[in-house]
C-alpha cells in the first residue's frame, strides 16, 4: 500500500494524506472525485460522496495470505479499508472479528435446513454494538486530517461507541444528544469520561444544530462521525461482508438479512461481497440480500413493496429505536439492491420483535437488542411467506446487544417463587 | 488426545469418559485420586477435587502450533482441558480469546512505564463476563456425564452465562436466584427461556437448597455448574492464563493482578501458569500475582495483611456483589500463592471502585463492571504503596461488563444543557 498523493479536480495539490488503499472520494450519482478530506456531499450535485480504492496491486493469494495472518480484529482488512497500514498499532478499540454461529436449533424452528442458518453477532464489539466498526474508520480518518475532537449525535449505541473510542485515542469527545434521554442511556455514554451534552429539542434538532456547528468556526478541528467523517466512517460496515465470508471458508452467503436504519449498512455490505469477488477472494456467484424494518418505521419496506423507487418519510414509532430513522438517506440505494440481488424488504410489529428476541435467546443464547429481534423477526417472516429460500445458506445480522434495550422484555421474570425446601421445589412442579 | 478409561482407587472399572486429557481427580489435599465424575470432594479428607491430566504425549513446538491454528475462542487450548477434543464442533458459545488491551494511557496516569500496563478485558465474552469460560467447561463435563439439566445457584453473571450456554446447547436449564433480586438481573436470566426460581430467602438459604437438591433423587440428572461439577468448571479460568502469555507473545507477565470472590479464578491462574512452563511454552521466569478485594468484603486481604494462614468469614457489604463471598473457598491457597510468588493482597473501598471505573473508561475506553473497578483501583494502590513494580509488565484483569453494573456509576450524566443554537453552545462554554 502505496501512500497517496491526491490532486483536486482543479488540479491543486493537497497535502498528503495517508489512508491505505484510498485515493479519492467519488460521488455516488454523478462520479465527480475530490481529494481525501473532510466532505462529504458532492459540490457538483450535492449527491453522496464516497471512498475510492486503488486495489490494483493485489494479488488474491498474497492478499488471502495477508489477511487470514492478520490481527482478529476487523484490522486484518486493513488493505481494503480507507486506514493507513499500520493501523493496528494505533490506540484503537479494535473491534470487529465478531462470531459467526452457526444456528441449528433456531434454524430447526424456522424451517431452516440443518447447517444452512448462520448468526453474525455483532453484540460481542467492545462497546456491544456494530457502532464500534465505523467508529474506528471515522477515528483513523480524523487523525488523518487533524481533528482533535470526535463528536456526533445520537441518541443510544453511537454515543457509546464514540466517546469509548476517542477515550481510548485520547481524543476530546463531545457527543450531542436529546436532553430527556432515559438516564441508563446517559449513564453508557457518560461514563467515558468525554463531554455529554444535552439538546433542548428533538433529535432532528440535534441534527440540524450539529450541521451549524460543521459550518461554523466552534466546530473547528471537530470531526462528527457520522457527518464530515460519514464517507470513511460508512465504509466500516463493508468489514460485516468480509467477516461473514471468510468465516464461511471464503465463501459468499445465498442471503443475508440486514437491519435498515439510515440504510448505509445494507448497501456497504453489498460493495463489500462486490469487491470480495472483484478480488478473486471469493467465486462469483449470485447472492441476495434482504433489507429488515420495524413496522412502526418501514418507509423502505413500504417502498418496495409499493414499487416505488422513492422513499416516503415517515414518523417513527417502534421500541427498536436503533433503527428509528423515519427518512432514510440510503433507501432509495437499499431499494436498488435488494431488486438487482432478487432480494426483498420486509418489516415486522413491535410483538414480532419481542417474539424474535426471545425466540433467539431461548434457541442460541444470544440476547440481541431490538435491531436484532428484526432481522430474526423478518428472517421468519420472509420463510413463512416463502420469499426466503430454506434450503439456501443464509445470514442473519444481529448489530447489538439486549443489555442495551432491557425494557424490550421487561415482562420477563421467574417462573415460580418458592421456599428453599424439597417438598416447596415438588410442590412447585420444577422437577 | 487419547479417550481416557479411568479406574477407581478401589480397582473397579468405569464407563469410558472422553473428556481429553483429563485423567482422574485428585484432591488437592490429600492426593487421593478418583476417576472422572460429578464429584466434588475428597472421600478421604472433604478436601477439594480437581482436575488431573496426562500431558506427556505432547511436544512443545507441535502443541503451540496446534494452539495458534486453533479456534479463535478458548478451544484453541482444548488439548489442555477437560473437554474432548472435537469440543468445538458442539454447539455452545466458543468464548474467550478477548482482547489484551495495551493500556498506555491508563499507564501514564498510573506512572506504569509505557508499553508494560495490559488490561486483559474478559467482558467481550458472549455473555459479558469471565462466566463463560468456566460455565462452557462445565457444559463439556455435563454433556460427558449424561445429565440434561444445567444448574447453578447465583446472583448475577453465572445466571446468564448458564440461562445462555444451557440455549445453545438444548438443555433443559433452572437458575436458583434470591426471590428478591432487581428485576433488571432477572431480566437478563430469564431471556433465555430456561427456568428461573425464585428463593425465598439470602443467598446462603439459596446455596444450601442446592446441596440439598443435588443430594436428592429430584435433582438426578442435574448438573450444578458450581457444585457437583465444580473441578471442571474452574479448570476454565486457567484460559485466562494461556490467553495473556500468547497475547504476549508466549511470555509470562512479571505481575498480574486478578480478583478474589472464592478465590479459584486466582488459584487456576497460577496453575495454568506453570502449565505453560512445564510445557515448555513460556520461559520459566518469576511472576507475582496479586489478589483483589472491595473493602467491603476483604476476609483475604484481611489475613495477608495479618500474616494469618486460615481466612476469618466476613459478612460482604460492597457494591461490588460478584466478589462478594465472605467465606472464600480457596481463601487459604490464594494466601499461599501471593506468598509463595512475592505477590500480594490488597482492598480498595466503594469509592475508590468507582474512581478506578471512571479512570479505565476514561483513558481507556472499558466500561467496567465494579469487578474491574476493584482490580484497577488495587493496581493503583499497589504502585502508590510501591509493592507493584511499574517498570514491570503487568496484567489486569477486568472480568466483566458495566452495563451489568450501571447502578455504580448512575451519578454520572450530562455535561451540559443547551438550546439547539450556536450562541447557547458558545454560552455553556463548549468549544
Ligand atoms: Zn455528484
Ligand atoms: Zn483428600
Amino acid at each position: 500500500m502505496a501512500v497517496q498523493t491526491a490532486a483536486s479536480s482543479t488540479g491543486s495539490t493537497v497535502p498528503t494524506v495517508d489512508l491505505g488503499p484510498a485515493t479519492a472520494l467519488s460521488c455516488r450519482e454523478c462520479g465527480h472525485r475530490v481529494p481525501l478530506g473532510p466532505v462529504f456531499a458532492c459540490e457538483e450535485c450535492f449527491g453522496p460522496l464516497e471512498v475510492a480504492y486503488d486495489f490494483s496491486g493485489y494479488d488474491t493469494e498474497g492478499l488471502r495470505k495477508r489477511i487470514e495472518t492478520g490481527p482478529t480484529s476487523l484490522w486484518r482488512y486493513a488493505p481494503l479499508l480507507p486506514v493507513p497500514a499500520d493501523v493496528a498499532d494505533k490506540p484503537n478499540l479494535n473491534p470487529g472479528w465478531t462470531r459467526l454461529v452457526q444456528a441449528d436449533r433456531l434454524a430447526r424452528e424456522l424451517g431452516v435446513d440443518a447447517g444452512r442458518l448462520f448468526v453474525k453477532d455483532d453484540s460481542g464489539n467492545p462497546t456491544h454494538s456494530f457502532k464500534d466498526r465505523v467508529v474506528a474508520q471515522a477515528l483513523e480518518a480524523a487523525r488523518a486530517f487533524g481533528f482533535t475532537t470526535l463528536s456526533c449525535s445520537s441518541t443510544g449505541n453511537l454515543a457509546g461507541a464514540v466517546g469509548a473510542a476517542a477515550a481510548r485515542a485520547g481524543f476530546r469527545s463531545c457527543v450531542f444528544i436529546p436532553h430527556d434521554l432515559e438516564q441508563g442511556k446517559v449513564v453508557m455514554a457518560a461514563v467515558y469520561g468525554g463531554r455529554l451534552v444535552g439538546i433542548e429539542g428533538t433529535y432532528d434538532d440535534v441534527n440540524r444544530f450539529c450541521s451549524e456547528l460543521i459550518g461554523d468556526p466552534a466546530g473547528e478541528g471537530w470531526g462528527f462521525v457520522n457527518v464530515n467523517l460519514r464517507p470513511y466512517y460508512a465504509e466500516g460496515s463493508k468489514t460485516l461482508a468480509y467477516e461473514i465470508c471468510e468465516q464461511l471458508g471464503w465463501r459468499l452467503p445465498d442471503q443475508i438479512v440486514v437491519p435498515i436504519a439510515s440504510g448505509s449498512q445494507l448497501t456497504k455490505i453489498d460493495k463489500g461481497l462486490r469487491e470480495l469477488i472483484e478480488l478473486g477472494l471469493v467465486e462469483d456467484r449470485p447472492y441476495k440480500i434482504f433489507g429488515a424494518q420495524a413496522e412502526g418505521c418501514s418507509p423502505v419496506s413500504a417502498a418496495f413493496k409499493a414499487g416505488h423507487d422513492v422513499v416516503r418519510p415517515q414518523k417513527p414509532d417502534t421500541i427498536a429505536k436503533s433503527l428509528a430513522i423515519g427518512n432514510p438517506a440510503d433507501g432509495p440505494y437499499v431499494l436498488d439492491i435488494a431488486r438487482r440481488t432478487g432480494g426483498a424488504v420486509e418489516d415486522v410489529t413491535d410483538e414480532q420483535i419481542v417474539d424474535a428476541i426471545r425466540l433467539l435467546a431461548r434457541t442460541e443464547g444470544i440476547f440481541a437488542e431490538t435491531a436484532g429481534g428484526v432481522t430474526v423477526g423478518v428472517t421468519k417472516k420472509l420463510i413463512e411467506n416463502g420469499v426466503l429460500d430454506p434450503a439456501k445458506t443464509t445470514v442473519v445480522l444481529n448489530t447489538g446487544d439486549g443489555l442495551k434495550t432491557l425494557d424490550a422484555v421487561a415482562g420477563t421474570g421467574l417462573t415460580a417463587t418458592i421456599r428453599p425446601t424439597l417438598d416447596s421445589f415438588r410442590e412447585a412442579g420444577l422437577q
